[in-house]
């Protein structure tokens, strides 16, 4: 533990994810992630505020997502803003899939960290409803585009976890925000697979 | 307080919810809403667990949206099936417009709730998707369908609620998921009201 190695909060994250997902959340203590990354505890809270905020790091996506929203051309359609905001945002996903996946099970396994989650996807519903607005759209219209948005982007990191390498997360979010659009078709109940082969059907009144 | 009056229960959730938006929730005590409904704090243990409760009492919407799903015509598209389930449920939101609104307010003044309301919403997404699912949906559509779904769901109440007696909530559910099938339209800025007045346009891939 006295030797200095490069990147402690890695390893800190690295070491914090394999226990939850071995031991469980609340039966992993700082001590345990601290001795597994070979760091003090005291590193650990240099890092980070308490366990939890290993799974819920300040990131970037709320950023690109309305930097991306603000800036994309003025004649596309709502979720076609949505669509390219969000590819944007899919490297810093993709670089860590790893990760993302064993984040991922953590919570499908905790309650309490799913509100967490909860919680955190309505921040970003918020924030992109705002940029969508600041666009010139009807505040629940944005609202509604938002929360489509939000739940496209949760559906498609399933899929992209799902799916090991077989395609990004970008296009598994292209293809998610697709099979939005043709949920309006009357389907067969084969239905839908992940590399959308919908009917194309349109029932739009 | 000795006189027995009848409906205690809708007594005290209307004392209750007056009295959280007047003081706020934290500040509520079960003393003051059971003083306020003209029965004992004993009466209140009786029809609710705690304070919370009030705001989070089991409903018939699960049920109500599992059923309508389960047994909706085969044709139809997921969307379609939803909507029909949604406006199903309406009435059980009509017949009590004052109490839904005093509720929201309540709820977005106090960040634990909008936690507890968003798990509630969560769990309804989950039973719509399990409901879609034993339809013949595919997994993850089923999953976006009923993502889909909700948030039209939430939008519509908000819309319904701001829009006092111009419109049911049926009509709102059937407004906002209109909207959300336009959404992939290229639309004016100037943009959709909840009257539906959509550009119309299609941008289906």
């Amino acid at each position: 533990m006295s030797r200095w190695k490069p990147d402690a909060r890695g390893r800190l994250e690295k070491a914090a994810l394999e226990l939850y997902n071995d031991k469980g959340f609340d039966a992993t203590t700082v001590a345990e992630i601290a001795a597994r990354a070979e760091v003090t505890e005291r590193t650990f809270y240099r890092h980070f505020g308490d366990k939890r905020e290993v799974l819920f790091q300040r990131n970037a996506l709320a950023d690109v997502l309305a930097h991306a929203t603000a800036t994309a051309a003025d004649h596309l359609a709502p979720l076609e803003v949505i669509a390219r905001a969000l590819a944007e945002a899919a490297p810093v996903f993709e670089e860590r899939a790893e990760l993302v996946r064993q984040r991922q099970a953590v919570i499908a396994a905790n309650p309490e960290l799913q509100e967490r989650e909860l919680a955190k996807l309505a921040s970003l519903v918020s924030t992109l409803a705002h940029a969508l607005r600041a666009r010139g759209l009807e505040a629940t219209t944005a609202a509604l585009a938002a929360e489509i948005g939000i739940a496209a982007f949760k559906v498609a990191v399933e899929r992209w976890i799902d799916d090991p390498g077989r395609h990004t997360l970008a296009q598994h979010i292209r293809g998610t925000l697709d099979a939005a659009r043709h949920l309006t078709a009357p389907v067969e109940h084969a239905a839908a697979t992940d590399e959308g082969s919908f009917t194309g059907r349109q029932n739009v009144a």
